[in-house]
Formats: C-alpha cells, structure tokens, sequence
C-alpha cells in the first residue's frame, strides 16, 4: 500500500527493465507464509540432480528402452546402439539416482526402471514435448 | 542360440567385466522389432534438453513456487532468494523449454507453469526422491 501511494514516476524508471515490476504483489507476511510451503533446500538438490542425470539423449534413450520391461547390458547397448562399456557406465550413473535397479541372476545383471514414478515422469515429459512441438 | 550353442569358457572370460553378459538374449530380429518401439532421435533430444533445464537448483524452486499459481518476477525472486534480474534470467531459459509462461497484464508479467504435465512431473520426482530417501 505504502509503495503504491508512492509510487511515481521515478519509482516506474527504476523497474522499467522488461519484466520488473512497479511493486510487490505479495507482502511480507504472504510472502513468509508462501515461504514454509516451499520444498526444503535438500528435496531441491536432490530433484534437480535427478533431472540433471535425465538430460542427457542417452539415458533418456536407456530408460525408453527398459521402459516394457527388464533387459541385461548387452540388450541395452544393441537397442540404444552404444558399447556395453558405455551402456556399464550410464547404467551406474542412473543406478546412482536410483532412477534403475540391477537384478543379479547368476553371472548375468539385469536392469528395470527402479519404480512407476520414473516412468510416469518420463511420460509426462514426454505429452509436454509433444504438446510443446504442436505449439 | 548359435551363440548359446558355441558358448565356452573362452567367450565368458572375454565377458567377464561385472555386468556384461556371456550371451545376448535378444535376437537380431527381437531387436530390431523393439528398436521400432523407441522414441525418435527429436523426441530423445528435446527431453533431454527439458530434463537439462530442469536439472538446476534455481530453476526447480522458481517452478516449486509457481506451482500455486502465477506470480510476477519481484514476487518469484523474493519467494525463491534471489534478485529480480536473476529471476528474470531463469525464466527466460524456462519459457525458451516452454516449461512458464508468460501474461502480460499492462506493464507487468505474470509467469505461471506452462501446462499440467509439468506439475505432474515434478510430482513424481519428488515421490520418486522421497522415497529413494527412505530407502
């Protein structure tokens, strides 16, 4: 209230960047009360991270191609077209974030998408592509 | 199977790193079926690039404060810490994936989540990250 009574053109120059505004819209205590509902600094990290290890085409690859079901390494790396090397050290890197999970079966390892959640994520994403495209 | 049937103990050493397999279980055929299944290269690279953009701690909260509903950039930058033009920064990397969007309502902008999938897939991120935690 106070800012917009004085408000005047000085202040409009002030924040006449594009997108700056002439005041807050919030006040300080909407603001506090905003504040607590806002996920805690751990749960950003470990999101982010998460998606950090989503944004590379190979394991995005990787992950389509568990998506019907548990293969081993050597399937992987014929399906994405990658060295099993290669496919080994994704494969850790997305173990890692727990986003698959290893099935040991006597000599052989077989992989799954670790939960239902990881899969959903991925088709979310992926309506939010192809809607994005048609725009 | 003709690989099962000439299978030896020479051929499981040359496969003896920790995941490899003696044997693929997918034959030619198999895969090149399933390869057919996959997402196209597009698709991979622009969620890739999605997941890239999300992959950041900023960006995670700017879109955890927005999922309420939209806000102007001085309240975004207030909510998550950060200055204004650093928000604006941010939100222009966002919109460039389409993951905000903006309203233009006389000299200010508003910024709210571009569409529904993308707070599903926050969502199952943070179930999936939750429950990564408790395991």
């Amino acid at each position: 209230m106070a800012l917009n009574d004085l408000q005047s053109e000085e202040t409009v120059t002030l924040f006449a960047t594009p997108d700056a505004c002439p005041a807050p819209h919030l006040d300080v205590r909407d603001t506090a009360v905003r504040k607590r509902t806002l996920m805690g600094a751990r749960t950003v990290e470990a999101l982010a991270d998460t998606f950090r290890v989503l944004g590379d085409p190979t394991r995005v690859r990787i992950l389509d191609a568990l998506a019907p079901g548990e293969l081993c390494v050597c399937d992987i790396a014929a399906l994405v077209g990658i060295s099993e090397s290669a496919a080994s050290h994704q494969l850790r890197l997305l173990r890692g974030m727990r986003l698959v999970r290893p099935r040991r079966a006597g000599r052989l390892v077989y992989y799954a998408v670790d939960d239902h959640h990881i899969l959903e994520l991925l088709k979310q994403a992926l309506t939010h592509v192809e809607e994005a495209a048609r725009k």
